[in-house]
């Protein structure tokens, strides 16, 4: 049995890929599960730079698992225990995203629809290819997305979050690029080279300077402002006091590329 | 004497109609007495599945009733209790708008100006005609929209509603459709048409499941995102219980048409 | 010896300019004393009514002034107490900026990196020349631009912020404008009048009414929606008071200029 998530390494950057192209990527609990091994493996791994959130087939995600939910009705409470459970496990995992020290770029080919679009809205960045479709569509089967929407609404305007979780109406890559749902757009032929240099820009920097930098982003993001410069300083202050960091800006002064170690 | 607020039914949509156009629809203290009722009725209305706010005559809305305002002024304390009064009943009936369990949908006609912004600004969805002036304006006759400003700048990003509120300066349709004001511009000859395709669309869903979505829309948009999990979590759990969304997935897995009671 | 900021008044308007071309107007200790210096005296300035933070030279502001923090290293505790000292004047410098009561405007030429983009995010408005590049790439030498994004991500989705941060990339002014960081963009040798004309509009206006509704502005953009509506009911009902904002109101109804005292 092939795993539900591989992982492949090109220099610093451990690329993920959602390998259940039957069920178009369903968030299955199996699937859940799996994603979120990797992702505490990766925490925990500093040869890892960046990462690329990936999928084979048709589908980027389309998803939970909708016959896996269904045959949790049969038990006594309806389903109602793992329900909770389900979407807890889910939720979970969604915030290890942000929560990762690595920042994480999804990689969109095919449709992202519900969990799916929850999925893209997670990651710290997120490239597509042109003309793609993105949905937060459970209302029109009669489940809203209301666990999807709480990573939506905090990526696009809330007029437009409200719009696609009411009507089911897909929106296009261009569309959600200009919303804030995408960082870039590009060709199909060019997605998986496109997302992989940005990730490979990314593991350029200093690591220790954007694991500082990211947790401090996400801290500092619902905070009043004063807070928030508390927790800026507080990182950008530590951050000055790295050796490499030191060594990038003598290095940016006199005009050279910095020797850090490591690189 | 006429209703100031007229109510249209098409099958599970109510149309509210402001019907003042002599004064451009002012938001008299009766005229906000008059929206606050129409939500009330509507807030306890099983029927309706979606509302539209629409207007009669050359403006949507274009705020405040001025000479009622500049009226009170007579009164022993200048008009201080009037005005405290007046400000907080049309803030009541603003905020009723995200707490109506039905959607609410702008169908936005001719001009929108100060509260009639809000009044935009402050529905859950707003589909306008081409070309139209939305401004918050105020500030050119001394009375900077410190209201408006609380749903514009929910809307919007900050350096633009803060130009808006600040110049006093209006903008067109398409920019407010690429800030987030509007979700539709049309021609102005579909824009009746084109908003109540978008209601019957939302009418179509399962209606439970949008006000268990609407709710939690607005409980998660502000919290910290563990509890804005929990808050979308209890929702999709108590949407997954309903005996029709069981239906609705099953039908869909079995790709044929839901059968919901009441539908 | 030049001053560091120049202020030259045109009538109501006071417009700062950068003046240390030599270094790109880094964010030197001295340069935030003296900006704070220029932004303490316009805060207690009764006839200045708006203000434009413009430069010198080829760069609006390039960031902070490394040149002085690899200076403070050999200090004994190795700089800490210094970089402390300077993130903490810097944030409080640019808190400065919404908390004073005249609206603030960049006017953005050259090129705006690191602090310096941090700057032009602090500002209440800003206008740029077409083709400008904004960057908080001090990533790129290993130091993350952990307090520019605090303005930066108030002001643009957070995708696009983060990206931004973590890749280093420059956008130009056309995306920034469409972001939400700018709000105007022009031709460069339009900038210095365009900004100019934006600032005398404002300044047209009633002041006490502008100081107000800035004031609620802030306060209400991170309060729940109901502490929101209270916050901007008490500045509008304050404003209401105000004897020129019934002569403004009364103009207006009579289809006539306002006689505004000390206008």
């Amino acid at each position: 049995m092939e795993a539900l998530v591989l992982r492949q390494n090109q220099g610093h950057v451990a690329r993920l890929v959602l390998n259940s192209p039957a069920n178009y990527n369903a968030l299955s609990q199996e699937m859940i599960a799996a994603l979120s091994a990797a992702f505490t493996q990766i925490a925990g791994d500093d040869t890892v730079r960046a990462v690329i959130l990936a999928a084979h087939g048709k589908a980027f995600c389309a998803g939970h698992d909708l016959r896996q939910m269904q045959a949790a009705r049969s038990a006594d409470d309806g389903g109602r225990a793992a329900y909770a459970d389900l979407f807890s496990s889910c939720a979970r995992m969604m915030q290890m995203i942000p929560a990762l020290p690595q920042p994480v770029i999804a990689e969109v080919q095919g449709i992202a629809t519900a969990a799916g679009c929850q999925l893209v809205a997670s990651c710290d960045l997120a490239v597509a290819a042109e003309g793609l479709r993105f949905g937060v569509n459970g209302v029109n089967i009669g489940l809203f997305c209301s666990t999807p929407m709480v990573a939506l609404s905090r990526a696009i305007p809330a007029k437009a979050a409200f719009e696609m979780l009411t009507t089911g109406d897909f929106i296009l890559s261009d569309r959600a690029l200009q919303l804030g749902l995408l960082n870039r757009v590009l060709p199909a032929d060019q997605l998986s080279d496109g997302t992989m240099e940005m990730a490979q820009q990314i593991a350029s920097k200093l690591p220790e300077a954007v694991r500082m930098g990211k947790r401090a982003f996400y801290e500092q993001l619902r905070q009043g402002l004063d807070a928030a410069y508390q927790t800026g300083g507080d990182a950008i202050c530590a951050n000055m006091m790295l050796p490499d960091t030191d060594e990038g800006i003598t290095a940016f002064l006199e005009k050279r590329p910095p020797r850090w170690a490591g690189h």
